[in-house]
């Protein structure tokens, strides 16, 4: 089994980028310690970060032919995306969306998120074990 | 360590209620389950449903005073109680709240958490097994 | 056939309360209008009040085990409990929706019946005769 | 005592127009019933249905000078017509909102109704019972 | 000279409708008064009342043929008819907007003209003389 | 095979209404087009004009009744008009919007439609020629 | 009898201030005329500008005492000052608002007066004609 | 001369609740020195909190029956309670609506009272001396 | 200790004003009992009243500068003036906001404050009392 | 004579996404059709179709170069892109919108289109023959 | 050449006024800096400083005839005044909109400006810089 | 020093697009007048534009290593995107927000900048001399 890990926009500076709201843990950490329970979990993970709305389009019609799940932390585009809404309707294996903190405390226009209604589940506030919880559930839980 | 797991109004007719939205499991099936999880990760669980928003803020209060921490179906009540979001104010445990549906999916009405804001996260969407995610960050993941 | 009258905060003073607004007619009076018009109709009536949503909701569910039809004024509770609206959604049998007074005649905040939408249907605006009029319905006209 | 039943636009298509929503019943065969209970009650009615706003206002004007009572279904109107909320702010006799369905449970434009705050109340959700429920208050109910 | 003076749903009933807000004059007795002073005035004036917004449509454009100016009062039209709205943006001869309350005074959805911007001017709150100030302007003050 | 071409408000007066706006081609032009490509497509064509929002509604249902397909400019009852929502809501034949001008690039209030959601589609900006592209539609392109 | 005549915030520069807008008469030229309308009249004027809210309500309140109407161009400050408002509402002389040009017409913020719904009329759009309208009422047709 | 002094949600664990924002007072103090000031000024008080809404209405009613004015703090229900509003219209007595802080000064939703309205009037950012001046009020001089 | 008592726009009509909503008391009146309560309490008082806001500014930078603390009613500003809002800001000393009336019991647009979340704290409600408690709180209740 | 023809998001999945919805055709067969009339309308057409915003606003820039006229279906840009919407803006060429299903009957977010306003027109809700239907009216109708 | 420098309310008491928020630096420094700026330019400044929305609107039409620009920081006035829109519309020569701080990285109510649209560009954020760039524009860039 | 200017959608066209509201200056003229300007401030400039989103927030993140401040026209951008919004806030460096016309005075949307509130300041509606106050101040005024 394999499923897709994409990350949107600025994601790829995490650690440097306002450490004091998203903590000091790298992208590659991040990756590194899924990467390290997935093979517990004896799954295979794809890696994706892009900052343009475009290639988080492109890499979601991928990840639905080649691979059976998709973590998703759409970052400023969950916001404002219906592009990334519209590639998700397209897909027919299971979205998890992911954040590292809890968009609802944050800005008015961070608390409307238009790919929510169309993934499978929200995990959100969890910092970097927001994607962990979502490979538990893709590889464990789901079947329940 | 000891963890209070607390559902609000109508989720004690889980199972009954509206099985196509909600599933066909009930309250009691989800709890033997969380139960079984968390003998296994070696902590204690207490369980409490009602149908009274003053019971959920007295047994918000009760939790913070006995166990460490608390996964929070709030139902209806995530929607229209600040007695609840003050109660969780007052807490000093993080509170995890769960959903087994995607709120953001459902009618307007729904689309606003009071609570979230002051949660340390959610999980949402995913049956019963929201509260299994919730109670394996709280046991596990936390740390990281 | 056995149905259930269920009245929420305040109707216990009714009479007492605004006269110029909701009439002299208290509670009391209203069942035995309603009982007197049961037994002519040859139903029974089973009758709850309460200042409680909590309570509302948990008669809510025990109308919907024993009786077949409720007749709600849910008062204040129309304008803000979506724990009632729930409680509605989790009936198998018919719920009506009646008001004494007009509430689209009244302050903004009435004019939204957070229950409407879930209910069989609405009668209000006839003081002490909305209570009959949705008891003729569940009792004569529901065949139709 | 004489009263008028005014129906608004496409009522006339009753049993025709989406059948599963509407029901199946014609508008001729809910007015056969209703001039049955009126024989029962020993009043008389008057019927009335148009397409168009201006002749609704005109029936409204001569129901006001002719008869003791109005069951007004003023179909799209209700949500569009501040003239037919006029009409019946000049009127001295009663008039009673009544629809086949539920409005709240539609869409948002038709969860507000510009008459039903100048209405003696409103009966809605019953299909054609709706009407029968009105003409018993007005033949019965009123004089409590 | 002559002017058509357009009236609009439920004015005939002036004087009968709402004494209280409307006053006891009938909207003959205006008439009447609008003739004397027009004669004064040297003018001729052609009188036109409806509870249809169809048959305003025609009548003002009737009156932009064979007349040199409009008074208006389009009572509830004035609030939700853009079909009046673009009758009058097809006209070439001044067209008055008069009311004998000041809507702005009253419910809320009477607070928006969907006429006035379209008008030449408004003339509101001065009950029957509003249709006299009215007239004065286009037979006297135009010029100026 | 035959449609009826429906037009709203202040449409007879094409040609004078607001040329700039609306160019210098009259009702009665336009007619004529249609007529020719319509006999090159070999069906029928039948005509209707009305300032009446409820000769339209009447137009309609006549239209569902005798021919297989509406090209409908509501003008401006498009935005306001629920009764042609509803009567559109009652056929079964397909009904096509059609606008001169591009209502999207005008008033706020004419930005919003509350037929287009119930017609098959909407054809809008082009003039004369948006009806012609809806003849099109009805009887060359339909099948495909 | 004494009236007042009061105009608000940059009325000083009319005629030089946007003459396509305003025209290009003075505010002297406009008082010129009032002068002598109001001799013809019979009666006597006092005329008040100023460009500050604060001398405009003393303006008010000392018209109370020794006027017997008040015509009111409040300009800038007709929606934006309460305290205009307030001014108004503790006066027991009619008070007219007068505007040059409809300000139903201009933008947004335009659109509202908060001072219309405590004032006797309005007259709009009519250019200085606007005052003359006001000044006839005032001395005329006040009695009818 | 009795008062009683009602105490909403959360209040109960006042002292421990967010002290920066509310203070390290406990109500028990707040009460004491209630209680203290009410021996000076010779009148008696009557204490009760709860977390429950249901409950806060019971209580009102009470002190509608056994008391000559109400000191409420209703806290989160402020927000949120038309049942609270309607059982203060129920009363004869006067009502005070206290709050330790400033609740306009808070999130948006702290900003709308559903009380104020009904209550006689409102002390609120003195902390607890909010409750002295509402009792001092009542005590003193309300007479004047 | 000296203290200045700063009354907003129409205030200096107080008495004359709309009695039924604010009493017969004048100002006058009023600044007499808290001179007398100032003076039991040992306090000097500082009056001031305008119409215009820029004084209320200027007054307010004043008192920051020569006395310990403010009552401010700035009637009708309370709900338009960013300026005052400012003003308060650069202030070092409590200014408490009273009001006479209630304001949420009133006009929309009286509902929300614009200076109320700079202010110390609000008195509404208790006629000329509001000023007598506010004063209370500046010299008895502060230290607590 | 040459047009391009630009298509946005996911469109390159059609056929496969949501059949239901958008039919089962592919955009390669849609394209094949407009070659196939453009052939006998003797122009040339253009193909473009991408995930990414920036490469649309390019294909426009371009088109407007090369070409005489652009059919645009935007897709989820539609309702969020001001950048194609000043692309459009920036061509003295005219732009067609389409859409294969009507947007005004879905979501409320995508009932609002960005680019409507500066297009020269729009055709929507009619499958693949939304384009056939622009492409004659820039190949046929223009010139009428 | 000469240019106005006008700043609104609570300007005098820069430096001294939330230090935090908008610095040390005095007016009376801003001035003599610019003073500096304004000799090496060789252009005249002259300065004015109100708390006053009357006075304002008097020194922009003075403004108008004296001088050659001007440089407005309208403060709290920026947000709330239309009587300085329209004085700003009845100059000829540009205004220059300034703020020390980044208004739009505020409350809510300073994120829109009344007098932005009006003006000839906006300066914004720089402290008392944004001053310097106003004026060097006026002497420097504006012939570009 | 080094200093990056990112240039949005649609600014290559500068000079060709809408001529009558950006002015005749390319893109090309207004970057040499700026080199020549840096020349004589002694910085060092570095250009960049893109049609994509996500290439300008990979310039920005490319910025704020390699340059010391960054002059942004986003462009269309500035109104929808998030992303933007957020790469600004990773950076250490200055960014500021220029427009070549002022936003504020054209269509709703582009009223709110979703940068603003995240930049150093903002210059607009001086054509290319914004760029120019831009560098003037991020190599002159800064250190003030």
């Amino acid at each position: 089994m394999k499923f897709t890990v994409v990350n949107g926009p600025n994601l790829n500076l995490l650690g440097l980028r306002e450490p004091d709201l998203y903590g000091s843990l790298t992208l590659k950490q991040i990756n590194q310690r899924l990467e390290q329970r997935a093979s517990e979990l004896g799954v295979e993970l794809v890696f994706f970060q892009s900052n343009h709305e475009g290639d988080l389009v492109d890499a979601l019609q991928k990840a639905g032919k080649e691979t059976q799940g998709v973590i998703l932390n759409a970052a400023a585009y969950t916001h404002t995306s219906v592009a990334l809404r519209d590639a998700i309707l397209c897909l027919e294996i299971p979205v998890i969306e992911v954040h590292l903190t809890n968009p609802q405390a944050r800005e008015e226009f961070r608390q409307k998120s238009l790919i929510a209604a169309v993934c499978q589940g929200t995990v959100a506030g969890f910092g970097g074990a927001s994607y962990l919880m979502a490979l538990d559930w893709l590889a464990l839980y789901k079947r329940e």
